[in-house]
């Protein structure tokens, strides 16, 4: 199958083909970073404009560094800056970045559906970076391809989501994936932070942190975003640690095997001990090296998608 | 003729000829953002540093976008940043750049003739973003472009600006290479945002905007920076655009074919509808592109003077 | 002699050989600068990650030129950046960097030690650009290969360094390279800016403006960095000025040669007089155009020596 897509804005509306062409994609473009010079001509002459409505240090970074080895121009536009602050509209900044004749946004926004806004009114490609609780494709793609490489296939495997399912986009960006590939995935919070219904989306729900780890072939632990509290519905760290915080005496009563995985960036003492952040289960390095080998594949493909339907149209 | 000003300050400077000389150049870099491979070598090996004291996402990007297109290497410098703060002057900053061996500081500052001082204080090129009130040459030169390469010729239009008059560079330079290139320049908003005298540039005043528009060509709707309005002398945005947007209603009694132009951000239903933003006479998102093709075009002949001048020297 | 750190953390660490071979190989990188196209293939496909902590407009830039003239990919991170304020710990940060397959960490942190504890922890290479009160390595290297070009060699020069002792990397560093090649330092400042115990370094402590400027054949006048007086321990600026500040008067009574250094930004009319520091004398720009020469040479050497390293453990 080739991919014809201009844009990726979540796993939700990828078939399992389209998944597992991503994923073979990023199998050979994972090579790249590991040579003396590191970097192909695939993107040469192109640009691309990383929006980012949210601070995101790790994700834009790994855009960056993903498009730069692709050979393609980048340019960085941050929440603060000025036409943002002035108050224009997001369709107008994308189609003033579309007029410059860009032609990758990469955008991260606080709004739930701001990527899929704007792609509708751009031809320019659009790569969801993360929106809102809504999706964040790119990190579930490179969890998922992690799971891929170490353990040889997704069909049939055992992950566990732990953390604040309700407001978390690289939750429900994994379930999509991961279930459309043939896991079977349990999500495991308190009950506060499992959003009600969730089992539709063919999950199981547990509040019980040694029943999420019991089967397991991999843990996916979400970091607790402190930070964004505002109604103080959250349990307090120690708390949440003590109930939910992934330690040694929990994992040995897991597979042997389980890999450890975290988005990043890790609370140490509260989703895990500094232990289990470091020991030989923990992929979460592996995930930040695949990260860009899954960006690159993303960028290389919806650019190439767009320009053969510019192809077709003009 | 050939271009060999080291600096481009403001359109004021430059006669005719040059005006001519800097639009054939912008023609012929048009096309290269039109390639599948959107690059050339022009300004390989040469250091473009975007030197910016007001923020101004847009004419940043423009800039870092032109600059890479010609292969040039982009440092951006912002004015948050830590040698301003530390109260490092002007010049001595400008000096230092030039210590780098940078080609190309591009300059936006907040107090009119900064560009002008530091272009006399180094002899690495200096290319004005936009200085205070003073002038704004690439957007009056994308501006002009765009009239050009729409109707043909600059000679015998008529171009109303509106808004803000007193306090817009956009404005002050767009009235210099305008008239110097033949057209007739209308200027209108209310009186307290003409400043007086402004008919000795040989412009025309009226603070009716119907009359404004009923002969024009074209209509170049400035930017209202109600977020800059300190004492209070603006009208409000409700009596603004009642009295001065451009609406459907008002275009109805125009030239068919008049040009709507704006220099971004919009303030959708301030200074314009937006009905009016998006008609088929609008052609602002044209401008962006020609923003790219007038500031690739402004940076290699400045470049090339400034090589030139160098080898005399040395 | 080849270079064989992987990292560039002080010059505490290094020998008078590795000192030397920084300067010649800054040497041949200088002439580099002066070509019409300003770029070489070294680093091509090599990603430099700037880490700020501490702003520093003028250091990051100066890394940011040498890393693009070599043809690396630079990403810059900044301290006001999320991950940063997300609490991930400086080693966590570190290995994220790292396993973007990134080839050069180049750190700025207010605390002493920050660069080396780093260094420690990842294979990539870490350079020094200013920790804590620490050391500023490439600041010093280019203070000393200025002082080279101008003055034939180092071995018995008589050096001066004036200000703030007690807080300055930049002072640390220059000591330390300094005497390893053979130059007499003198220290002048308040008594309550020279650290206790200074003299084991084997420098000379004065109190006198003038008697550190009799014999010298360079003051190097550091920052006073008033913005940073907490305790209020400071002297006021204009009695720092009176007592310690370089003015003509002064240097009538010097050497008629002596070169006069700073590592800017300059406070004009506190550290030494406008006239002074735009004085024939003054070095203080070429001092920024080596900059560049040093941190090429810097990045080169230790890129070349991890690769080397890698090459052994593979």
């Amino acid at each position: 199958m080739t991919w014809t897509r201009k844009d990726l804005l979540g796993l939700e509306d990828l078939s399992k083909d389209e998944l597992e062409l991503i994923l073979a994609t990023t199998d050979s473009f994972k090579e790249v970073s590991t040579r003396e010079i590191k970097k192909v001509p695939a993107l040469r002459g192109k640009t691309v404009v990383n929006l980012f409505y949210e601070p995101s240090t790790r994700t834009r970074v790994s855009f960056e560094v993903a498009a730069k080895r692709l050979s393609a121009d980048v340019i960085n536009i941050s929440a603060g800056e000025s036409s943002v602050r002035k108050g224009e509209t997001l369709i107008d900044t994308g189609r003033n970045i579309e007029a410059l004749k860009a032609d990758i946004i990469v955008i991260r926004h606080n709004a739930s559906g701001a990527a899929t806004m704007l792609a509708r009114q751009v031809q320019v490609s659009v790569v969801n970076a993360g929106d809102g609780w809504h999706e964040h494709p790119t990190q579930a793609l490179l969890d998922i391809f992690t799971l891929k490489e170490k353990l040889g296939q997704i069909q049939g495997l055992n992950v566990s989501i732990v953390g604040d399912i309700a407001h978390s986009r690289v939750a429900r960006s994994n379930i999509w994936g991961l279930t459309k590939l043939g896991a079977r995935v349990t999500v495991c919070a308190p009950e506060i932070l499992i959003p009600p219904g969730i089992e539709q989306f063919g999950v199981s729900v547990t509040h019980d942190i040694d029943e999420a780890l019991r089967n397991a072939d991999a843990v996916n632990v979400l970091r607790m975003q402190f930070e964004r509290d505002e109604g103080g519905a959250f349990p307090g760290e120690l708390e949440y640690f003590k109930n939910f915080g992934i330690t040694k005496e929990r994992l040995a009563k897991a597979k042997k095997n389980i890999l450890i995985m975290h988005p990043g960036p890790i609370n140490r003492g509260i989703e895990m001990s500094s232990e289990v952040a470091d020991c030989p289960n923990s992929v979460i390095l592996e995930q930040v090296t695949n990260g860009i080998a899954v960006r690159m594949a993303v960028l290389f493909l919806v650019a190439q998608a767009r320009d053969k339907n510019h192809e077709t149209i003009n």
